[in-house]
């Protein structure tokens, strides 16, 4: 990172990662990840490359050509095959990829490479207000994480990118159902805004120099990691003071309970009554409601706020309303929702809604 | 009305009208909603009384002998059968009416019926800015609309009222098939902030007396009335300060289409677009590419903002940066929208996201 203002990170493994992936399902993923869903396909990574600013998205056949450069341009410095080179970008949509500058940036970057896996964390920031690395032992081997949010990019779109490193010896196959099954419960939990990036990814490395770890003990790190990092991400979204959490039990599917979780969390009225700290909670029962193709029953719901029942048999609960909207001001906002009609459950992980989302996403720095 | 802020309206044809009526899809309607429905099953409906403040809504077996005491109340008054009355009430949820305000309220209202539809406007408006009214002739007879928004309620939810009267005589048959052809193109449309009212009401009211008209002048005149209050409605929904206005085609179903316009006039990032007038365009491209559940081909994809092409084959086009940002100063903001894979095609009403609509929906007078 050579900028005072670093945008470009590099991440290595001395040897060779088994390694696995998620990336984002919209219908316009930006070039690095139809790139780099190819280069899954091996299983296998040495180093992740990354920038900001400049999401590669949209930008057709000579954004492809320059994402694979990017990856050629980090694997020459590091002196590796440029397949076993993921790449991320991460910025305005359908602008070129500044290749002089990320050529430049890397150059020499290998002699700057160190196990401090915070100024890389640093470099992926865009309106982040902090960069993000957790770090867990399992056994002998240890885990780390570097996300990047969720704050939406300056100026553009809700991105998310979380990397996992470990030195635990663990299959391809196993690092993808352990992701999937962490993904699930975590980031897939994630909604700041509802708008779905163009460049989201998750990936996870192992690269075996610890030897092997107890996988249960390894699928237990993993799923804290990544519910932390997720919670950390919605926390810092755009503006945000606090982090909404949402748990809803009783659903007929989980996958209706995820559903519910979600209209939760993404309903403005719940989002700005948490940063209000007003007990309105008749919204509860309106951003339930408005689940049309979920199995409701009206009088089965019951729902806590802060772990006061403020909703009893789809009524409004007599409540200390003054009690609640103190706890309202604490961080984070916990809704507990009982559907009471199945055993169908699922999380929603945002956060509250603030002046400052408007002013960080109505101003455009198009320089 | 007898307050110096009205809150409490009342509707009245001389003689019975047919009528057809729609209702939220939420599964917590509010208690008028509940009755409401039963009474249109007849068909008929003389008067309609509406109160704001309250809404009735998760308020049990009282709030359902609430709103037929109302609705009771109203048809003493008026001298009429209470079948005959629909009722709607708006505002915070989970609070019983104050029912001896309302038979304070309505008592002697009577005597203050007027044909000029602007007080009963005012009447049933919460945190609009305006009242609503839209008068149109067709043949010898007159429509006249009565809307409110959409605009949250202080401090509650999104809620939109709208009543449609006339003198024309149409049977509950054809006011069905008419009002539902209407409300798909104008209110189906329609979205603040994507919250779903618990309270939501359009209903047509035909009393007859000028006789029959042309069906097809009474469609178009409907259909017109109902997208002008619908497009009335977003541009003084909550905070807003103008009308965002979004046309897909070349869907592969109408279905499709209207999901993708809906993405698009609720994402938050369109919606700060609008607000900041900047032309970030790629945030167009995210939004349909969030529609993972549509038939989307990137390289067919093409849009227009405020008229000119920003985005064709799926890639950023060329266009003059300063000029669009000038454009995205006036009202409405609109984006058009070709997928380019069939022949569906939807509208999208909605508005854009200002600081206004944090500062209503966060502060909660709880009084």
């Amino acid at each position: 990172m050579k900028d005072s203002e670093p945008d470009l990170s590099l991440f290595y493994s001395e040897v060779p990662a088994e390694a696995s992936a998620l990336f984002t399902r919209s219908h316009f993923p930006g070039a690095p990840i139809v790139v780099g869903r190819e280069r899954m396909r091996a299983g296998c990574l040495q180093a992740v490359v990354v920038n900001s600013k400049v999401s590669n998205v949209a930008t057709g056949e000579q954004g492809l050509e320059d994402a694979r450069r990017m990856a050629r341009l980090a694997a020459h410095e590091l002196g590796i095959s440029e397949e076993l080179v993921l790449m991320s970008s991460t910025g305005v949509i359908g602008r070129r990829l500044p290749m002089d500058k990320i050529e430049d940036g890397l150059r020499g970057m290998a002699l700057e490479l160190a196990d401090d896996p915070w100024p890389a964390a640093r470099g992926i920031m865009t309106t982040d207000t902090e960069p993000k690395v957790l770090s867990i032992d399992v056994g002998s081997a240890t885990l780390t994480a570097v996300g990047k949010g969720s704050g939406m990019i300056a100026p553009n779109l809700a991105t998310m990118l979380v990397y996992l490193f470990t030195d635990a010896k663990l299959s391809v196959a196993t690092l993808k159902d352990l992701l999937e099954d962490a993904t699930a419960q975590s980031f897939q939990c994630l909604s700041v805004d509802s708008d779905t990036s163009t460049s989201d990814t998750v990936a996870l490395l192992a690269n075996g120099r610890m030897g092997p770890v107890d996988e249960r003990a390894f699928r237990s790190a993993l799923n804290r990691t990544c519910l932390r990092m997720a919670e950390w991400l919605a926390r810092d979204g755009e503006g945000a003071t606090k982090l909404l959490r949402v748990q809803v039990e009783g659903a007929a599917t989980d996958v209706e309970a995820r559903r519910v979780a979600r209209a939760v969390i993404d309903s403005p009225l719940i989002k700005t009554m948490a940063f209000g700290a007003d007990p309105n909670v008749g919204r509860i029962i309106m951003a339930v409601g408005k689940c049309v193709d979920c199995r409701i029953v009206p009088e089965k719901l019951s729902a806590t706020l802060q772990g006061v029942a403020v909703v009893e048999k789809g009524l409004i609960a007599s409540f200390e309303e003054a009690h609640v909207r103190y706890l309202l001001q604490g961080d984070p906002v916990e809704i507990a929702i009982d559907l009471g009609v199945g055993e169908g459950n699922g999380l929603g992980l945002g956060c509250d809604l603030t002046e400052g989302y408007i002013g960080e996403n109505a101003a455009y720095a198009s320089s």
